[in-house]
């Protein structure tokens, strides 16, 4: 099987990340909950937000753990909507875990959604989105830092100084970039960031979560035991522990941290170069087949490991089981993305993705051409 | 270590349950969604509902993977609230996952709390729930299926049975007893069931869920990707990916999977035999020592393995740290169950709590026997 499907998850993980969690899961029992445990899982827990500060620049905001990044999203979204956010600005590329979110609300008449100018050359157009908040304030702006339909970075920093003219609250989805492209948390205009563990963090399942201004007041969505403070019949104020009820991933945590490590060891900064590396091998790999057309893909724009296609006269999903076959692991389809591939004028048919990262190996690649000349024979 | 606190979390897991994570997670970057994977994450899946579905007796029931027993418990009270419940009964022994839920409803005025009358020597007491149930008809009854504080079991089949006089919404918090304690969760009067798949089913944290009717319709509180019909802006009407919504935790459904699987073997019925046999142990050993008394045990009740006391003039916090001192893994204050604390009149200091089950070694009681002569001599 080549691994071509790293925007879903990564795979494989650093060998590090699978010792930590059987390690961990072996050795104890401990869930950091209670006031007489072990110091070791209290420990773990707070090394990984420690970490995760460290990458993604960012020491002075609450790093909070959730299981999915589609939670995170959620918690956010929907505290930031009671709060009473209005007008509400994404860009063309969020997954259904901020639109259908968005959506629920837009229907009851509670919100209005607006949408990020971008050229079709994929600019993102600041001075026509300056206009756009000129026009209509904006309350809350989320913007995917790369798509996860063709890895188009955006211009966060741009768009969310534009927004905090306006005191919006701002949102970025990193699920596709923490630890991978450089973005400096950190900065007084990002109020939230969503990072999803098993995606470019190199984690496993299950564990996520997003880093926050500690003086946001968010109300919470879910609502549980946090270990301490148990008399209180609210949600504890205290950060963490208010966005964090329930049992905590222990084990998963322990192996996102084992990630965050390698991450640091590596650096960003040559774990992007590889990955772009390979990503240039695949757009080379897959431009000599005259039968795949690229999708969304411009020079001079930055970009994760992430390419998208269409199959010349045969829809995303049958070309998608014709890669399976030949134990390509890609992803056809609309990528829970349907917005983006609107914007793409890859709707509703969706395109093949093809997603590499620092860990694509060559022989992922020579099993990829091997597969892509038979099937250029077949059809 | 001597670990006397698996009503947290199981510990150790049947070894079984490490192999298949460890296995999963170097073997496949397969995340069960989109068309063209290998089957191996999808049928994993799908075997894991089954086997839940075998173990719970309830195979034309749905069943639901959601990352936490809490976030199961939010969703569906959140939505059976939504859906216009007002008048919820609950058991004395609820766990702030079910509490502050409420809580929030409750102070907003949109719902009001009742709860469910057991005598003071620990039996409910059904002729006067018939009579609450005839003064103000309950819309949805809620009931912890064992204490988390004290073990006890409640009698869900009869109360569920008077409740559904009413056609309220019956929903039973399995976290202590799913895969232990019988229960034929596929009766018509069972709406909602809960389980925890790291407490006695023996999984990995991460991954837990509930079951429920498939005629219910319940609103989503999460809201994001499903891997499939992506082009629908709201949640898919479909079980289970109605509730499923972000990337499942699989390498933790695989964990379970395989715990699940050792319950089948092992059976339900000889895993509670055993668990009864060390908990009389437990009840034995704490018994010898006058400085401990015993809250909340009377004969001639169902109990799963978890037995809280109070230790003679100290604070149970304070316990709870001369036990971690010696090595002994319990846990002390309110086990994030304040209200049945105000129940056992334990509130607020709690109590201390020892959990056993059939994992729980002869070296374990005899490191707790050492710890317990150590501390007697000490005070």
């Amino acid at each position: 099987m080549a691994y071509f499907d790293n925007a879903a998850t990564s795979y494989p993980k650093p060998k590090a990340v699978y010792l930590a969690m059987d390690e961990f899961y072996r050795k104890s029992g401990d869930i950091g909950r209670g006031n007489n445990m072990t110091p070791s899982a209290k420990k773990i827990i707070a090394d990984t937000r420690k970490n995760l500060q460290t990458l993604l620049q960012c020491s002075a905001k609450q790093v909070i753990f959730v299981p999915t990044a589609t939670i995170a999203l959620n918690i956010i979204i929907q505290g930031i909507i009671k709060n009473g956010a209005k007008n509400i600005y994404i860009s063309p590329f969020e997954h259904n875990a901020v639109t259908r979110t968005l959506h629920y609300f837009e229907i009851s008449g509670a919100v209005k959604i607006f949408e990020l100018k971008v050229t079709q050359d994929l600019n993102f157009d600041l001075q026509r989105i300056k206009y756009q908040f000129e026009k209509v304030a904006p309350d809350f702006v989320i913007v995917n830092h790369a798509s996860n339909v063709i890895g188009l970075i955006a211009p966060v920093e741009k768009i969310f100084e534009l927004a905090k003219k306006y005191n919006a609250v701002t949102l970025v989805d990193m699920a596709q970039t923490a630890g991978l492209v450089k973005l400096n948390v950190g900065l007084e205009t990002i109020d939230f960031a969503v990072f999803a563990g098993h995606k470019t963090l190199l984690g496993p399942t299950g564990v996520s979560g997003f880093v926050m201004k500690t003086e946001i007041n968010l109300p919470p969505l879910i609502f549980g035991g946090t270990g301490y403070d148990s008399a209180n019949l609210e949600m504890p104020a205290e950060l963490p522990e208010r966005y964090e009820a329930g049992t905590l991933n222990v084990a998963g945590i322990a192996g996102l941290n084992a990630a965050v490590n390698w991450i640091l060891n590596q650096t960003s900064e040559k774990i992007y170069a590889e990955e772009i590396e390979r990503r240039n091998k695949l757009l080379k790999t897959l431009q000599k087949y005259e039968f795949l057309k690229i999708v969304g893909n411009f020079e001079n724009r930055g970009y994760v490991g992430i390419v998208s296609c269409l199959f010349d006269s045969i829809s995303s999903d049958s070309a998608g089981k014709i890669f399976a076959d030949k134990g390509i692991s890609i992803r056809s389809g609309l990528h829970c993305a349907p917005l983006a591939h609107k914007f793409l004028k890859t709707f509703p048919a969706g395109a093949l993705r093809f997603s590499v990262n620092c860990l694509t190996s060559d022989e992922d690649f020579l099993e990829l051409e091997d597969a892509l000349d038979a099937i250029s024979k077949e059809i």
